[in-house]
């Protein structure tokens, strides 16, 4: 079985694209991935094939076969190419299937990646297109939605663990302090910042950011869960190179090794599962990446964990094993999961503020602990980082996609 | 690098199933899946991981995620699972990472397949759904849908090899009679017979199936295709056991070996090829498989393609090197790609007879080969069956999966 690297890792800004098609995403996300390898790469002539994960193509662009049309701009006809979709965790479905790939010898250098082009509907659009992620028999005729799904889970967390919305909060702010470090990232402000931002046009400012969250300008969007608890609707994409040992080598001095990668999956309704604050997918893909690896939680430097909505930062960590179970929030809160803790978590601001372009997501989460791992990370940059995380979810993790990346 | 076999193989029947669900056809196929292994299985504590091709749930079902639905609804949670998609060949892609995922010796016992519920859709609908498997930008607003591809793409054929429509109605002619003799295929009536049928409503009787077939009961879909050179709107599912050699054994005494895998593109607009009447994805799967399995096209006992038209199994047998450029009317005419034939093409009736569930096609010629090369094809089995090829391609062959199976 050949050893799988990462020798390049680029993505687009994320954010709105208005004036950009899918296939704009991938070209500019695939030219600053090739850019990234330290020697070079010829993509047309080196990269024996490609894997995208996109989400709801069907419905944001009217578009099937992303595989051939990834490979069709990028100028890779007649190379092998097709689409993964678990939901949000559909560039992790294309990260695995590279892997499986060159670990078997059948490639040796590959272009993976994800990408979700969602500004072209409106924000109720938007919602029903996410809403296919969740169970379309039992849960969404009883009208509920993500936010919706997420809320139940929030209520289930803080009853089980007796902590509070206030106490929550801690993860948002962490989340867009480190998102005005990231110059990819949608938001780029404080939630202070922020807060004042849309006050003025009220003739309202705050001077504490938990003002601005306690007030109707961060509106319920599902009790408990209010607006700065949910990440944004945006446009992205990212792609990573995936080599096998011997063709790393030719690349770059400082490839990054895959050393652990995991799958899983949960029931699909919430009803069915024997726990609303855990995911068995999250869980079990962890436990696959981390006895491939032969590592512990322990030795892992940072990590970047799927928080589409804030509960779901503090189920991540708890499910991954690197907080106990009922101490992702006061993990948060004692500063541990900050850039200068113990265990920083999204350090690239989080889909909260760097945004969540579905299919694009695990991808982007990928290219920060690549940057992290070669010392690149900027502003962002946890010090000597050796063994990074990355934790994505499909739907109500329902899916899951966990790796472990080393230098 | 493992060695990969197919140690079971099951499907629904193909046609109409208004009262199943997408479920219910999956846990159909599964079950026949695990009654087909000869020494037994237990599917929830053998089975590691699935993965599952499905085209466009989003537009028939409201529904993302079949991969934890899978994974779900066949008792696997919380194990691996995803969607796969490139359009007709999504259950290529799923068959292809199994493939890979057993060859890297990551799991040694995975089940692939899948599945497509079309006809909770109107003809309209599923024209829309399936359009989307074209080009969006390029193709679409020009007001194409796949018939009117298919038929340019007859015309080019027809203008290069001085052949007619009338010589092309071997294919049906032949599909149609090979799909009397499996009890899997949504219609199992020679095309004299429906035509008979047709015609019983309006007092006309037809003694050649050619009569019927020039006439206007059989009406022009997109000239020069009529109706018979399409295939049908269908519901179906299908599944595959693949193993490793060492675990494979324990099984069966007759697993089937995956000799060769091959997975291609082309550009998604028919106007960017170079070539209307030839697809290089399945040119490059093809040789790709070929080499693999370290064989030649000569050695082929028989073959499933993917005959979405009728002229789409003339233009693959071609492209797949298993008869000469331009002669694969003739090879029909002839009779050498019939059941008695030198090559025998589409034993089950192809996808005009047998129908179209389009993500659960590639599994389902799939399974029609392992029956072949078991011996167990009954009345349409192709004596000394040692080697097999699958070719399913997606939209109008932008992307193709080949297979070649060695008893």
């Amino acid at each position: 079985m050949k050893r799988v690297y990462v020798i390049g890792a680029g993505m687009t800004k994320f954010g709105r694209h208005p004036d950009k098609t899918g296939r704009d995403l991938i070209i500019e996300a695939a030219l600053e991935t090739v850019d990234s390898v330290d020697r070079g790469i010829d993509l047309q002539k080196d990269v024996e094939a490609s894997w995208i994960g996109y989400f709801t193509p069907e419905l944001y662009e009217h578009q099937g076969q992303y595989g051939p049309i990834t490979s069709d701009c990028l100028g890779l006809v007649p190379k092998p190419a097709w689409r993964t979709e678990i939901a949000c965790a559909s560039s992790s479905a294309a990260i695995l299937t590279g892997f499986f790939a060159v670990r078997s010898g059948v490639f040796d250098l590959v272009l993976v990646g994800g990408i979700e082009k969602m500004t072209t509907l409106s924000t109720e659009g938007v919602t029903d297109a996410l809403s296919i992620a969740a169970d379309n028999i039992f849960e969404l005729p009883a009208g509920i939605t993500f936010p919706g799904i997420f809320a139940l889970i929030a209520q289930a967390y803080f009853k089980k663990y007796n902590v509070t919305w206030e106490d929550l909060q801690a993860i948002p702010i962490k989340s867009h302090h480190n998102g005005t470090l990231n110059p990819k990232a949608q938001y780029q402000s404080e939630v202070l910042e922020l807060g004042n931002k849309f006050g003025k046009k009220k003739g309202i400012s705050f001077k504490d950011p938990m003002d601005f969250l306690k007030s109707p300008l961060n509106p319920t969007v599902a009790y408990p869960l209010r607006l700065f608890d949910c990440c944004p609707i945006t446009d992205g994409a990212s792609f990573l190179l995936f080599a096998s040992g011997d063709v790393a080598k030719k690349y770059t001095d400082t490839p990054i090794e895959m050393a652990g990668v995991g799958n899983g999956t949960e029931t699909l309704s919430l009803h069915d599962r024997p726990e609303m604050t855990s995911s068995r997918a999250t869980i079990y893909a962890s436990k696959m990446a981390y006895k491939m690896a032969g590592v512990r939680p322990k030795v892992i430097d940072c990590a970047e964990v799927h928080d589409c909505f804030s509960i779901n930062e503090v189920i991540q960590i708890e499910d991954l094993g690197l907080v106990p179970r009922g101490e992702g929030i006061k993990a948060a809160k004692e500063g541990r999961t900050s850039l200068d803790g113990d265990i920083p978590i999204n350090m690239d601001g989080g889909l909260k503020s760097k945004g969540h372009p579905v299919g694009a997501t695990g991808a982007g989460m990928f290219c920060e602990i690549w940057k992290q791992l070669r010392g690149e990370a900027g502003k962002r940059q946890i010090p000597d980082a050796e063994i990074g995380m990355i934790s994505n979810v499909g739907g109500s993790a329902a899916s899951a996609g966990v790796f472990i990346l080393r230098r």
